[in-house]
């Protein structure tokens, strides 16, 4: 039988640990900046990103530009693209008191961490990470870059510059974070103790389906952005695929469609998707989406609000930006300092 | 029949185009702060450097200080060899005021730039580098870094920050330049025009061996080093390898040790080698050494003066490294600039 109330006992899940101390956390989570949030983005990282700052941990949302302006339809874009990132923090409730937001390019420091980190992983380590492996076989480039190989060591520089130690992730993305541990463990043991090893915190939610049935996806077009509007939301859902069978259930292996819209409605409404198919029952296709629109429009009826208000005032919502990159270049410029120090004194030979 | 005179006629060599118009040139080059500059790098290098510089070509030398902290020895001597190193140029004949020397760290806006570039280079094209290659097989690592895999790409951005489009090397660095080529082309074709295609200028010295008769070499120990006084330079040439054959020749193949104590000789006094051997003929190991000594340390005294006054002076010395850094910071940031704004923008996006 085991005790509940022992310290650090073996079962003390990583989440009790979170809420019994969220002080001792930070979490680094981001967005690449490559087109608008949407629904997926929404379930799957940002509401859990939310709940953790309003836990009390302390966040840094980092937008990575550096990662994306290589790819010139998407460097374009920018900036327009960067201020609806701004938007969709502020309206699904980041709050730029307790949670940095800040974006790659502007913070140097951080870059200067790479020339260390890179020498503390090995060729072969980067080469057999299967997330690399992965992105390799979809990307639409005939060759592997220097920079999508080393994209691991980026992501740790991104997290260990604010020494976080909380990563939300998918189980995908988990190779990534073990080469973040690896360069944090590495570090410390050869030049003394600076980086904590980051942790995991697995996403718990289901993965969300576009309109199409397949993996919800700003590059798929079958997303529903949060920025949409309450009639586009009903358009997009309108055009979803579902099938024959008139009585809605969820089973998501066999009926991805229809199952991709319910657990949509489900999650919208914090319920059991099974309970919400059952509802709806032999209504078909059309009263599925009559629900979901519904359960969709409901949900981000209040995010729309803020979105719409903080859209009036793009003066404060990029002060929010500024603001989050002179905190994380102080924060960047301090772990710099440290990183030198414990390597040799660096910054004395030049300032002396 | 070839025509002398024509501009940019085939046969003009890069020698001529520079001496021609120096002011369309700017010059890379640097050293390694891993120990004390030594006569191989005055005769490979620095002579060079100056020669170029007083010919009124813009020279940068780049103290690559990122690329050394990682080895702890080297790391905790690295404020006494910088100091060195500045004695070191400035004794030689470096010029403050027509070169800019600048520590790799103190720049930050020089490693931004590895972004972009290390997206430019495939994983293939870097395991390629003859170069790599060889430092992975003299490394005492026992697998190859991140840092050594993407170290031309560090060098191109060490390169093109400043634009330089002339690289002083030796035969077995043209794969790394090559590199630097390779990223400068690819960028101008994708972006649009903004780095040179940096040419290199093959050194013409022979390569000058340690008083053991291999390559000079400061992890070697072999090496008269340009701080060393004319006792202690007269110590280690006594202590020289030479052989069993009382008549001095200069046969680098078969005689190494006593040709390369003929050519430093040579060297030292700008005579050819195989005339410096037939004036010293049947004078032995005994008369060839106080020949070598004579004119190596000869040639040392006015650089040993002033090199004794500048230590005199270090608030002096510090000073030239401040002031290149801020002006290689200012170059950096500008190209730094430059390269985000072809690259779609990204600097508007922060500061609007």
């Amino acid at each position: 039988m085991s005790t509940i109330c022992a310290d650090a006992a073996p079962e003390t899940t990583l989440e009790e640990r979170i809420r019994r101390d969220p002080a001792r956390f930070r979490v680094l989570t981001g967005d690449r900046p490559t087109g608008a949030l949407h629904l997926g983005h929404y379930f799957g990282t940002l509401h859990n990103r939310v709940r953790l700052q309003d836990l009390g941990v302390e966040t840094f949302v980092v937008i990575p530009d550096y990662q994306v302006l290589t790819d010139r339809d998407v460097a374009e874009r920018l900036v327009a693209t960067m201020e609806g990132l701004l938007l969709d923090y502020l309206a699904v409730g980041i709050d730029p008191e307790r949670s940095v937001i800040f974006n790659h390019s502007a913070v140097p420091a951080l870059n200067q961490l790479l020339l260390p980190f890179l020498s503390l992983v090995s060729v072969a380590e980067l080469g057999r990470n299967p997330t690399v492996k992965d992105e390799i076989a979809h990307s639409r480039q005939s060759s592997v870059s220097g920079l999508m190989f080393t994209y691991p060591v980026h992501q740790a520089a991104d997290i260990l510059f604010c020494k976080g130690n909380l990563v939300p992730v998918g189980q995908d993305q988990l190779p990534h974070l073990e080469v973040a541990r690896t360069v944090a463990r590495r570090f410390n043991e050869r030049y003394g103790q600076v980086f904590p090893e980051p942790e995991a915190l697995l996403s718990a939610v289901p993965q969300l389906l576009g309109t199409d049935g397949t993996k919800m996806s700003k590059s798929r077009a079958n997303s529903i952005a949060l920025s949409a509007d309450a009639d586009e939301t009903a358009r997009l859902i309108k055009g979803a695929t579902t099938d024959a069978d008139r009585h809605i259930t969820y089973d998501p292996e066999a009926r991805p469609g229809v199952s991709g819209l319910v657990l949509l409605a489900a999650l919208c409404l914090d319920r059991d998707p099974h309970d919400v198919a059952g509802e709806i029952g032999g209504g078909g296709a059309a009263a599925l989406k009559r629900t979901v629109t519904d359960a969709v429009n409901t949900r981000l009826a209040p995010m729309r609000a803020r979105r719409a208000e903080y859209a009036r005032d793009m003066g404060y919502v990029r002060s929010v930006l500024r603001a989050g990159n002179e905190r994380a270049n102080a924060i960047a410029d301090a772990t710099l300092t440290q990183v030198r120090e414990v390597m040799g004194g660096l910054v004395r030979g030049h300032s002396s």
